[in-house]
């Protein structure tokens, strides 16, 4: 255990082999799970610095600012890191569905007996 | 995309190399996000079929019960996956603290001006 790393008051995310951390989104109202994305160190300046989530995106190998395209950006209300800074919690407004779907979360399915139920 | 993964009713969670889906695991009455943690196949049957979480421990590598030594078991309320099924979202009801620091969350510093901040 990195004792500075978890008791302390310095940001040192713990960035995986790739250069990411793990940042999950909620809605700040609901606290409804929209979205779990990744950032690099990066995409974590780009939303301190513009209070709107930016990500970098595996598939694509670029910054990816959530709703670049869709306008559906999401305005960053709190944002969290957990004990051994290896994940990170973004309370969010959405300007619309986190999910490219059309579906306002991306967990729009739960799991029952195996399968998978959407809700009514 | 994988429409069949997207939009279908079975459920085929997308493994990365190490054979892992990202879990993140919220208060069921809070909303609160607790934890992330990870799953395999096995550590996902042993979830679903018992109704309590259990994930795989990357740093020991092996099966992890959440609780098996703390008794602090998250017993499943709902389980969820994600879109493109790499990421699963545990509705739960934590027997105690999740955070091995004695914190009811992981989360425990907001991040604010580039620095870590408690709670009050």
């Amino acid at each position: 255990m990195d004792s500075d790393r978890e008791q302390g008051t310095r940001l040192m995310p713990k960035w995986d082999a790739a250069g990411l951390v793990t940042a999950v989104v909620t809605d700040h109202a609901s606290g409804e799970v929209l979205m779990l994305a990744h950032m690099n160190a990066e995409a974590l300046e780009a939303t301190i610095a513009s209070g709107e989530a930016t990500f970098f995106s595996r598939s694509r190998g670029r910054l990816w600012k959530k709703g670049e395209t869709s306008g559906h950006v999401m305005r960053v209300v709190e944002m969290r890191i957990d004990c051994d800074q290896d994940a990170l919690w973004l309370r969010c407004e959405p300007a619309g569905p986190a999910c490219h779907t059309g579906e306002r979360s991306c967990f729009y399915r739960r799991i029952e007996g195996g399968a998978l139920v959407r809700d009514a």
